[in-house]
């Protein structure tokens, strides 16, 4: 949850029919040399795209000044939101908070409002020179509240920075998702095929042709006797054209299946 | 493997001392949505680490043409290698190949390199105008094997072109890494602080000063019993800076766990 103060965004109505997007940049020298495998990135996507904001574009960098304020500056301003996780703990190689500052040109220091959070949880002798660094802030930060261990992440714009550790992260997330503008939610629905993505892909082709309205993907994979065979996802806003879209998925299946040998 | 008449790129030797760089751009609506998860960033940071090539950036953008081809160009032109996974199945909406040819402004076709690979798996019924979408691609590109299942990959200029089920992706990364030019590989070893991390930051720090020729990582995780700990990662090219540096880390850890109360 962003503190009260907060005058950083709309709050979270649904503006029907508009598309709201977001980025997600995930910082960190662990995920790119493989030691940690990333498991941010898919509860973002699932999370957002649940809400009703399109998750446009993700990119992972390295722990690098230069690299952190240009993927920010890039993608700040070319979607609605920026999310990043990463780098905003009490260590040397924890950078995340001074290159956002940098991005966005302003000073940072230690907030007493995070300061204050942090008291909840550690005790004085706790709050030591290291774990103050994580109650540093850009100004004009607000704060973003999360319950699994009272550490703040921070909204500076429409840039939004939480940690990098899974649990901690979707704690940050959870605290900010209701203060976030949300656009109409891309719904989706998925039909088995029980044939070979080969063997379907003409005449997908030519309905999706027919139904420019939706997107439809086919997403091969091997069901529970390791037969290959294919799921076709339809997505669209509009119930309609997604009901439509499916009917037809649905029609051209039953049609293929009582084409094929027995 | 590439085909032996390619002339694409310099054969694996190790070029001690260089850096070679990666990017990876995982296409897929699929990912952006939290549909599917990937599994694909992790295993090739870690091959390509293993190997010697750093993976300097990823990026995941949907299946649209104009983003994929500006990620292609952007990419390709900033790192010595680019990897792509997604996009070139069989289906209307596997457009990888397409905004590659594009994004180099060369033709694409059917190659019949390509086609004599798929026979070797598909019966001549079986290569039907959707599968053979699998065998078009862009003009000078050279076929990356893959053993899994016989539908090939390609490679053009820096760019090497994988499919996106990890499986099949695995298997071409294998089929082409013998060819990839490496450099002096990065080295890592991981030590157990058996100490929070909020509690050895100001040391750590000071410890990552006095050894600038190798990286210190920080790295908080929860051990068996749910305790806070950290694993510290010293991570350089160089063997001797690297084990000075975690002899150093384990006289740091020495010291410090004598000094707290038992």
């Amino acid at each position: 949850m962003l503190d009260e103060a907060s005058g950083g965004a709309a709050s979270g109505a649904d503006m029907s029919g508009e598309v709201v997007t977001a980025a997600l940049l995930v910082i960190g020298d662990e995920i790119l040399s493989g030691r940690t495998k990333d498991k941010n990135i898919g509860h973002v996507a699932e999370t957002l795209t649940g809400m009703g904001i399109d998750l446009s574009e993700v990119r992972v960098v390295h722990d690098d000044e230069a690299r952190i304020v240009e993927a920010v500056n890039a993608l700040r301003g070319a979607y609605d939101y920026l999310f990043t996780t990463g780098g905003i703990g009490p260590t040397h190689d924890d950078i995340t908070a001074d290159c956002i500052a940098k991005a966005f040109g302003v000073p940072i220091d230690v907030d007493p409002r995070a300061v204050a959070m942090m008291r909840e949880r550690f005790k004085p002798e706790e709050l030591n020179e290291a774990r103050l660094r994580m109650a540093r802030m850009p100004q004009g930060a607000e704060l973003v509240h999360n319950s699994f261990n009272k550490v703040p992440g921070f909204w500076i714009g429409n840039v939004i920075v939480m940690a990098g550790v899974p649990a901690i992260m979707q704690a940050m997330l959870e605290g900010v998702a209701p203060q976030l503008r949300v656009g109409r939610k891309m719904l989706s629905r998925s039909v088995r095929a029980d044939m070979k993505e080969g063997d379907i892909g003409s005449e997908l082709r030519a309905l999706a042709g027919e139904h420019p309205d939706v997107s439809v993907g086919s997403y091969p994979f091997w069901d529970e006797t390791r037969i290959p065979n294919t799921n076709i996802v339809v997505r669209s806003r509009e119930e309609g054209a997604l009901e439509a879209a499916v009917a037809a998925v649905e029609a051209m299946l039953g049609r293929m299946r009582a084409g094929r040998p027995a």
